[in-house]
């Protein structure tokens, strides 16, 4: 297949080798940059021969690509989820999305980091093809924000604009915050998807005036 | 001086030139990417000689750091100005330093987003110089948090992961918005400020729950 997924068709044991490798190269990609690091510095990372790694891959952007799948299975995972809650307000799941993406991201910081971060080294289809799983999210926030609003449970406001600031609040978590710190994962979403989702229910009949 | 700072000494013309030397800088390095641009690219985009540019750095690094220390001074003029503004509550202030942080981002891609991507091409004390000055913006939207929290106009919540919350919404545009679409940055800065201060009004009052 030329984007080289096909996961799907090998066992258990080799799902969980490949785990490990996209994680030990989600690592390497977030210490050492994703053009310095080699082939090599995955392989050694893992206590295996480079050879070994390339029963997956072919390339460093073969690992890129695998990584930012495997990053896609889990965001989506979450998506798909919180869209199957039965009985929650438009703003009750919107929150339960933020909530459950920025524990994600904390708890998963090398691969987020490097999804965000190296997304645009990837070629052609394979760049459009995250994009377009990308595109799902945007569309899933941004319905969600126009129903808020029909319902009457949003204020007005451009659900474009409003998506955006949600997605601000939800990735920019990768560049600021350390679980080493202070602040625990489940206090860091908490905040964020409160203040992401008060955002949105104000709208902007909450202060608009030029500065 | 090791900086390299030092245009308060020259004249009113060579200012005017300063600037369209950054503002060039500002559009090669975005357009190109920093690593791949070159000195003679941005002499080229100006219609100059190399050795005309050498007037006013001695390296790419030498323009990077001007570019960003000009970025800096046009956005902590608006911090200054917002700052002095009589009569306002926290939040009104806080509302007003977004809408010019992020009206200043629309009409000003070029020279934000090299700020944002390519900060860390600094070395040492240049780099400590920026962050710095970045630190002061940071603490001056964490206090107007605090303050707004003290005088009962803001929910409960962390104060430095609200005031990273604010920043996402402002810092964020610089990777979504593109000031040719649709969205006038007037519109975007109103709807952008609006969503951030009823997030940091409401605080984890709002709807905080686990998903």
């Amino acid at each position: 297949m030329e984007t080289g997924v096909q996961r799907d068709t090998r066992g258990g044991g080799d799902r969980k080798r490949e785990r490990e490798v996209y994680e030990a190269a989600a690592r390497i990609f977030y210490e050492k940059g994703y053009q310095a690091a080699t082939v090599q510095d995955v392989a050694d990372a893992l206590g295996i021969l480079k050879g070994s790694l390339y029963h997956y891959i072919d390339s460093k952007e073969d690992l890129l690509f695998e990584l930012l799948v495997e990053a896609h299975e889990d965001v989506d995972a979450v998506l798909t989820e919180v869209a199957e809650v039965p009985g929650l307000s438009p703003l009750e799941r919107l929150e339960r999305y933020i909530y459950a993406q920025i524990l994600y991201s904390a708890q998963n910081p090398h691969k987020v980091s490097v999804y965000y971060a190296d997304l645009d080294r990837l070629q052609g289809e394979r760049r459009e093809l995250i994009t377009a799983r990308r595109a799902e999210h945007e569309a899933f926030v941004r319905e969600l924000i126009a129903e808020a609003q029909r319902a009457g449970d949003a204020g007005e406001g451009d659900p474009v604009i409003l998506s955006n600031c949600v997605f601000a609040t939800v990735i920019w978590v990768y560049r600021w915050y350390r679980s080493e710190g202070p602040i625990e994962p489940e206090e860091l979403a908490r905040n964020c998807a409160a203040f992401a989702v008060a955002g949105v229910k104000a709208g902007i009949a909450a202060a608009p005036r030029a500065g």
